[in-house]
This record gives C-alpha cells, structure tokens and sequence, in this order.
C-alpha cells in the first residue's frame, strides 16, 4: 500500500527536501510515557549559517503562534541559524539552545559582532504530550542538529513525535517536487485539522468517516509549520510569494487556516547565501524572472499537500499523557479502501 | 441538471451575497460584438454609505491588480462607497464616477468634509473584449448602481462580461452559507486558474479533460475578486482574517494564487456601521469572541468555492474580439458526466 | 535670504531628484480663478519604464489616502510607468491618461501582454482650489510628461498649485544628499501640517507662531506624498526599508504622520532595471550590504527634509476658491528672523 | 537641573506610563562587575491578564529585533502576559519564565485550555554587560513582576541597566501626556543612537558635541523598544495606528531607524479587556470617532520624545565588561548649558 500521490509533477529523488542542495534534518525524539515530544531541525546548507546567510522569507497565514525569529527574516531576508521545530512550551529553551551554539561557534558574537537571530517553530503537542513538563532541554537541539542527515524518518519522530492532525496522529512529513531546472522542497510539522474537513487528494474523506457521528463542535486548536526550499535563484521577496503558495496545499487537504490554528510558512533559497561579514563580496547572481514563478509555485503546492500526506501515512500510533492516543491513516484509509470506496484515492 | 454543491453547511434563501442584511447587486452589461465588458456593483447597505460606513478589510493574497481603495481601507476599516467592479482598463473610470456619485450626494465632500474613498476592483478581460477600446464609461456605473437589486444574474454578465477562468468562460457567481447564527456570502469576479489545474468539488476535473492534450505552458494571466459579507458583528481586524479564509476556497478550486493573477478578497459586516461625523455615536455593540470565528471561516471557504464554480456554471458562451470564444464548464460537465466517469461531482 | 539647510550630508549639484540617474521631473499648473490645481510627473530614467522597469518598493506611514498602483507595487517590486501626482478627484483620471499612453506605446498592451500598472499618487487641495471642479484632464499628464526635464521648479507649480502646508502654501520640494559613492534624492508633494506643530531644522517654528493665538482644534486633514531616489543597488525589500525613513525627515518638520494625512513614500533606484520580456537576461548586479545602508537612510531622512522645507521655501502666495488664500513660509521665517529671535534657523 | 520638557500638552500626575488605569512597573537589577543588565516588567492591569486580556497592537519600525510574542498580537489584538522587557540573549529564558508564571496561574493551560503567548523584547546591551554570560535567570522574571509598582525607577535600572543610547548611558525612560480626557503614557527602553545625531527638543546638541571630532563611521547598533499605553477606547487596528506615532517621536530624538536598530512599539488600552472564556460577555463600549484621534497621536509622540530624554537624564554612570562605560547625559548637557550655548533647550 502506497500513499496517493498528489499532482503530476516529477518528485525528486528522495520526494524529500533533502532534495534541494546540501539540506540535512535530524530528530531528537523524545518517547517516555507522557513524554511525547521532541525536537527537529532543518539544516540549510553544509557551510557555516550565520557567516553565509540563505536567504529567506515567511508567510504567516493565521499568526495564532509562537515562533521566534520571523520579525527579523522579515526585515532582513535571511536566515542565520539553522531552523528548529519543537512544541510551543520548548520554543525559549530551543532559542537558548541556538544562541549558545552561534557563541560556540562565533566567539565575537554579543562582543564586535551583531547578535544572532534564532529561529524556532512550534506546534503544540498538548493532547498527546505532557507539554506541562517542559521535557526539552538545551541539549535536545544539538542533539538533533548533529544527527542531520538527507535521508531522516517522517511520521512521528523529532517535533512531530507528539502532534496530531485531523483528528489522527500528525507529525513529520517530507517531499518534493521538480519544477523545470528547480526543485522545491516541503517539510510540514502536521498538528491541524479536523477529521470531518480531511480532503485526501481533493476526496472528501472526512465527511465519509465522520458521516455517522455527531458533529464535534471542538474548534480546531492545531497549528502547521511548513518549510518550503528551493534551489531557483529567488529574492527575499519572490521566497516571500513561494512561502504564500504553501497556504494553497494546505487548503487542498481541508484547512481552513483555522482561528486557533497557527499556520506559518517560510520558504529559502539554497542558489546563493549572503555573507555576514561586509567585507566579502555579495552574490551577483541573477533572480529568476517573475514570469517565471509559476512552476514553483505549482510545485510548492503540491509538496505541501504531498508532505502532510506523508506526516500523516508515516506517522505511528503514539499513546501519551492520560492515556490519550490518536488512530492512524494509514489504518482508516486501509478500511475504506477495503470497503467498496471506488473513489477514494 | 444542477451544479455540484461544495461542502455541508446550510444555504441561505438565494444562495447569494443579498442574503446578508439588505445588501444589492447591480450589472450593466456590454455586448456589442468585439466589446464584451461591463461594470458590476455591490451595495453593502440600505442607506447613504458615506454617511454610515460598514465595516470592511481586505486580504492581498497575490498583489498583481491595479484595484483601486484598498490602502485606506487597511487603514481605516471602513466602506464609503458601493464596492464596484469592472475591467482593469476601466478602474480610473469607474473610480471618477464614484467620486461624482460621493460629490452628488453631498456638497460638502471637497469642501468642509474629508474626500471619499473610491472602491474598484478589477479583472482583465482582454481574451474576450477588446479592452483597449475602453468601452466603459462613468454612466456605466451610475446605471449598475440604480439597478441593483437582491435579486441579480450570475454568469457573463456585468464586469464578468467578458472574464475567463480555467480557459472557459468565466464570470460573475455568488453563494451563501449559514454559520450557526449567522450568514456568510460571497460574491465573485472568476477570471483566473489553467484548465489543467480545475477541480471540481476536489475531483481533479482539468486533469481529466487535458490529460490527451499537450501540457500549455502559457502562464496563469487572470485574476480573481472576491466579495465576503457577514451579518456576524466582526471588527475590522477580524474581517481581515474572515478575508483571508477566501484563499482557503479559491484554493480548493485549484489555483496556486499564479503569478499573474491578482487574487484579493474584501470582506466587510453589515452588522453595524461607523458614523462619518464624529457627533453621532459610535456603534457599542459586542463583537464575536475570537472563538467563535472558526464556523465563519468554513462558510467564508465554502461560499467561495461555491461561487466560482456558480460563475462557470451561469456563464453563457462568449463570442468576442477577434473571433475569441471559451467553451462553457457546463457543456464540458454534461459530456464528463455522459460518459462513465462515476467519481465526478 | 537662504532657506535653511539640514544636516551635513554634502548635496547633489543641483540639490534635487534629478541628480541620480536621468530623473526628469515635469509639471502642468492650472491657475484659473478658482481653479488652482496640476499634475506633476516624475521620470525614473530615459527609456521605456513599462519594458525596463525600475526596482521600487513603498511605505505607507498613515493610509489615508487614495494613490493607486502601491497594491502590484509591493507583490512585484518595480515601476511600469513614470510616477504621476495630482489632487486626490483626478486619480482616476490621471491613471487613465496613463493607460492610454502605455497604450499607444506598446500595442500588445492588453492583447498578448499583461497590463499596466498606472502609479498616481494624491493630495487633497480643496482648500485653495476648487477641486469639485474635476478640472484636470488627461491632456495634463501628457503635457507634464513632455515637458519633464532635470531642472524644474519647485512651490506652487504642478501638483503642488492648490496644496497647503502647515497652514500656510505648500507644493513641490526637492533636495538631494551624497551618502558615500551614492546619491539619494528627494521629491516632495507637502500638503500637511498644523501651524502650531512646524519646526524648522528643529526649531519649535510653528509654537512661537502661534503662542498668542487661541489653539485650533481643527484636525490635520492633509497629506504628503514622498518619491526617494537613489543610483544605489538595492532591491525592493531594501528600498521599502529606505522609504520608511522618509518618515523621520517628516517627523522632524512637526508631523505625527496625522490620523487625516496620507502619508506615502515611495522609493526606486536607477541602478538597474528589470526586463518585462522574460527572454531579455535578468540584471545579475550585486545589491548593497545590508551594512552599508545607514549612510543612505541618513541621506533619505535629511533629503526629505530639506525637500520638505524646499516646498514652502519656494511657494507663492495663492488666492484660489471662495477668495481662500495662505500666508507664505519666506514671509514668516523673514519676520521671525528680523526679530530678535537669535536660534531661529 | 531639570530635563528639558517636549512639547505643550500637560502630564499626568507621575508623568509616567503608570499615569495609565492600574499600570505597574518592575524591576530587577544585576550590577555583579561585567554583568550589567536585567529586567523590567510592565504589567498592564491589576488583575489575570491571561483571563482578561488587554486590546494591544504592534508597530515594526525597524525589525532587526528578536522580540517574541508579536506574531499572535498581530492576529488577535490581545495581551496574554504582562510585558517582559531584557537583553537580547535572555529573550528565551524570561519567555520560559513568563510560561512557568502562567502554568502556575492556570493548571488547564497546555491541557484543555491554548496555550499562551509570551511577549518578551529586547535590546542588545552587550557594550557595557557579558551578554554571553547569559546571567539573566527565570526567577529575575518572576521578582521584577513581584516588585511592580506605580511608582518605578528610571534610567540605569532593570533591563535598561546595561543600555546606551547615543552613546551615552542609556536605560528606561517614562512619561505621560494628557490628550483631552485620555492619557497616553510611554515607556522606552532606549539603546540606540549615535551622539553625533543626537537631537535635544529640536536643537542638534550631537553636532555641536562631535564638531571637533572625527566622524565615528560605526554603524548604529543598537534598538529601542517603545511601550505606549492608553486609556482611550481603541480597538486594535486603532492601537497599531498609535504605536507608529511612537516613530514620529522617536525621529525627533535624532533616529533614522538605523539599519542594525530594532526598533519596535507596542500599544495598549487599559479602557476594556478581552475575555478568554467565551462564556464571558464580551466588551460593548464604543470605540473612539477615528477623527478624535489626533490628539492621542500628539501625545504619544510627545510621551516618547520625553520618555527618551527621560531615559538619558536618569542615566547613572555605568562601569561593566573589559571596563567599558558610557558618560552620562546630565554631565554633558551641564557642561553646554555653562558654557554660553543660549539656543540649548
């Protein structure tokens, strides 16, 4: 059994964002009975983030949330850490942990040299995780960071160990999709959505399942952070629209950017980096003609909506807190395909 | 046969934007053979709306349109004219006669008072109609205005004259959803988004009817407006989120928000209005806990995918400059639902 | 008797927008009895704007204002026509003359091409002229843009015939500053102010004024307009950043950017421009370090100052409708400084 | 010796933001030899700011900043937490801190009920403390909440310990400004600024103290935060308005919004909360007339311009890390007010 596929553009060789330029992600996953949580991070390129700063833009489609970092990227266009996920109570303890690795690395950081501007993203595992507990530490970044690799799990693993989406087990997912010359990369930390609104490829597959239920008139409390790269030769404000389209996936799979749903996108470059230091010389490269866009954008929709397929279908059952736990979708969409659902994907 | 109905939510009476309050829709319409254009308007209330502004935001989800108005109301929140529509070569029109509609009504306006905000929304029309003509002029408004009415065609009529969407003819649509106590609708100007990438009720429609074709490179070129009105009592900052959850249904019908498309959706309430003098008193009404939003939204995406796909249903065949002409969706409908296609909507 | 001169930032050789690049500036004065009105044009560089668009981005200080064009503006980052002022009921007008022009110039406009982005900004001269009149036609424009050229009169010429600042005759003001290798220079249409908040060169000016008279409630109902310049190579991000600090130079003259003022700056740079043929090469030029942009913000706020104090410097007295008159700034500033008032500037 | 005093419009009572409904202020200080720094805490009423949340809007004027908190504000318009203010590399532990509070105040958050949203800001006062010895703890939090009070100290004090403005000692700076029946009071925490730009009620007191000197080519590095507070009836999009005049004040001072200055302004009203249960009534007072708004704007440029002079004035002499110090600004302005400089305020 596969998971649908969305679209008809080519993916790239791992359908991962590992599969624009040198980006590695690692998890820290932390399973310890209502601990259900964890830590992930996207690592931008090989080099040394802050000296060469990838440029970098985001989209804040519903801002109920807490991630740090964005009012910067939004002034300057790039990025200077590499980009961690975790729950909502993490989102200080992770920053920390990103400064004291930029004073590691940077001894004249807070001395000669500006400070550096960590970036965290965060959904809130609550229901399945003891998020009360503050179980992550400093140490959970580094730990993440030094595991980044191309090829990493998805599912419910790193950031993604305790989210929940559509009523079922959330989490990590990952893809991509070639866009001419280009390649566009998703990684989605899935943690939205109500079961009735679930659309699996444009099918209404929520409304099947949930059709004999009463209506749950819970609002929708989740969020979705969505990473979106690319190796196309954008400017902070062309990767400001790229970041934008990931709100069309999302929508195609039954979101309606929710009230109590923060749903942020941000979307890099990995064609040049801007260097810190003045000294060095800036890129001369040329950016793409806007007329040129469209493929991109057609590709970061479709691997917005693949990767939150994937967090779902990768993702394994997780019991947490209280004994709470979420269904899968892989086990309901075996059940429907086995019953006579000639329709469904 | 009838057109596919999109989600679960309760109508209202007209499946249209005039369920909400005493709002009124008005067209005049161009057909005479190379032009086919026309100006569309929306009335938002009963009375003078200068005098008693409804409150009113905006959400800019792709910037490439020329409507005129919207700065102030970022600003402001408010309404102060009918909201007009019209193709683009004709905004500095449309926008002269609003003012001379404002100077009319009261003599005072460039005098003592404060100036008027025009409101004009546009879509280029200039596949069908020979826009370089501009054939629109200030009456044109003025009669669309005097003959609006609750009641109001859909399809290739007033601004949507001459308006494509999804390479067939495109148009004017609306419909209404209710959401607990209140009532959400949307009114359309469908103008935008690549056959191959129509969906039908999330059924990939374009797909299907291009799959044998050889893949058009042409860019995405058009546009779409989209009217929100609510009797829910929403402040501006809260319109500007209901604004935005538009995208969520623009999405679902399978733009990506295309580079050349300007997609912009203005949502305003009719639950109360602003007094232009400041010695009349301000509204003190409560207005919604942020809470209960999230039914809001589901009507807002609803209502709007519901109104494009009306405004391909209704639009009659176009013949226009050039011997240009669009197919209509309903033609291709009936041919897809003939033949043995048992998962289309 | 000089104006006074702000900062120590050394001036272009002509102390006016058209020293960076080949800016030309042009202008058409309507002064006829009540009529006291115009249009003014702004010229980015010699060649055609619509086929080689300067890069450009805005700032919107207070929003109270009907401009047109700042929407495309900020999604695309350039300009596709010369930059056009008037008073706030011929922006429809004025944009129409734009399209007809671009029009005329490129025939695939509206037919194989994408449209125009007409860019007109406003101020409201009701005071001085009759502006219910609607007395500017599109004959204007062309007339201004004919006759546009590097050396230009500033006061009560154009745009800035009807328009009142600080309660006294305001207009047209430019001025120019070196920042290191680059030039930033400013145009101004200063339609703003209460008497009692003018400083000059931040002298409390406006304050010994009025001290003997009783306060005037009446609220600020102006306006300005701010176009920046620079030969710089900055990118529209980095431009949106340096027509933000226009709004220090307009605090420094008593401005708090008023709850009626439409308070707009925009700002391109002559560097570069982008193609509108995909097929031509994009500009592959380094943009500035972030770093080295302070010098230009100082030159930005400094310029616009001057540019500022340029404008009333340079007006005539006017006399337009309903016998409605302003005192000039050179007639008060030479009274005060005839005075014993040793720290008036 | 008093400080010079901005503008006509009477004070309150404390001629601070604690002139504002219940508002307090708290300290804490660290002066342990090179670590020189702290945190201020302003807390916006008397009761659980959680359950009964403030209206508050934010203004990025400059967002080289790494302040958290202001995406959700951005959304909803509310405050959750009182305001924390402290150093750059401590934003993460005082949000950890403020989450601890209200974990403590409220066992259903992170269970049934959402989350919170920290507001923590910050400026860089790694000139004069260790900001990489990272000595800020979360209990530093917790006493400045528990000293808060209406009655607080200015200048070296809290997170203002550490900070310089114009490089002399900067800190935290108060005042107030009566705007006919409403206050607006502001609070700075000021660190940015160079000396030679320095500009005292108007007169450039920086030029005639560098006239001598060699132009300093560092760039500005430093940041302001601006905290404004209101009792006047405003909603939100109203609240943002205000806090953008904080920038008018700012400007005056001599700030061009210099490239490496975060410089970020929150207002808020105390004139009504916002529920977190939806079961409370929600708030049914009238918004102030938008017209009536002009006299707040005043003062809230006014409160700022003073709140900075306030901030240099109370500035005691500071010795920190590697021995640097700052002079004071009372030592400087005595030293020009004796020697004959008559225009000197």
């Amino acid at each position: 059994m596969n998971p649908p596929r969305i679209g008809t553009l080519p993916t790239g060789p791992r359908d991962a964002i590992s599969d624009v330029g040198e980006i590695r992600v690692g998890h820290v996953t932390l399973d310890l009975g209502s601990i259900q949580t964890g830590v992930t991070v996207v690592v931008p390129h090989a080099g040394d983030i802050f000296a060469d700063k990838p440029p970098a833009a985001a989209a804040v489609i519903n801002g109920f949330g807490k991630s740090v970092g964005l009012i910067q990227i939004g002034e300057l266009g790039t990025l200077e850490t590499p980009i961690a996920l975790t729950n909502t109570f993490s989102v200080g303890v992770v920053m920390q942990a990103q400064i004291r690795e930029a004073m590691a690395a940077h001894p004249k950081l807070g001395r000669e040299w500006a400070t550096v501007n960590p970036l965290v993203f965060e959904c809130n595992d609550g229901y399945l995780n003891d998020i009360r507990a503050l179980a992550v530490g400093e140490e959970h970044y580094r730990t993440a960071l030094a595991s980044a690799s191309a090829a990493f799990a998805q599912g419910s693993v790193g950031a993604g160990r305790g989210m929940s989406a559509f009523e079922l087990k959330g989490g990590i997912g990952t893809a991509s999709r070639r866009a001419g010359d280009y390649t566009v990369g998703a990684l989605v930390l899935a943690n939205f959505g109500r079961l009735e609104a679930l659309m699996l490829a444009g099918h209404p597959l929520g409304r099947k399942l949930t059709e004999r239920k009463k209506r749950d008139d819970e609002a929708e409390k989740g969020s979705i952070i969505i990473v979106l790269a690319t190796d196309a030769p954008l400017d902070a404000r062309q990767l400001r629209r790229l970041a934008l389209r990931a709100g069309a996936g999302l929508a195609r799979t039954g979101s309606v950017f929710g009230h109590g749903s923060g749903d942020i996108a941000l979307a890099f470059s990995t064609a040049y980096t801007v260097p810190h230091l003045p000294t060095k010389p800036m890129p001369a490269l040329a950016m793409l003609h806007e007329t040129r866009l469209d493929p991109l954008f057609y590709a970061a929709a479709d691997a917005t909506e693949q990767a939150i397929i994937h967090a779902l279908w990768h993702a394994e059952p997780v019991r947490g807190r209280d004994g709470h736990k979420r269904r899968t979708f892989r086990e309901i969409l075996r059940k429907l395909r086995d019953e006579d659902n000639p329709c469904v994907p």
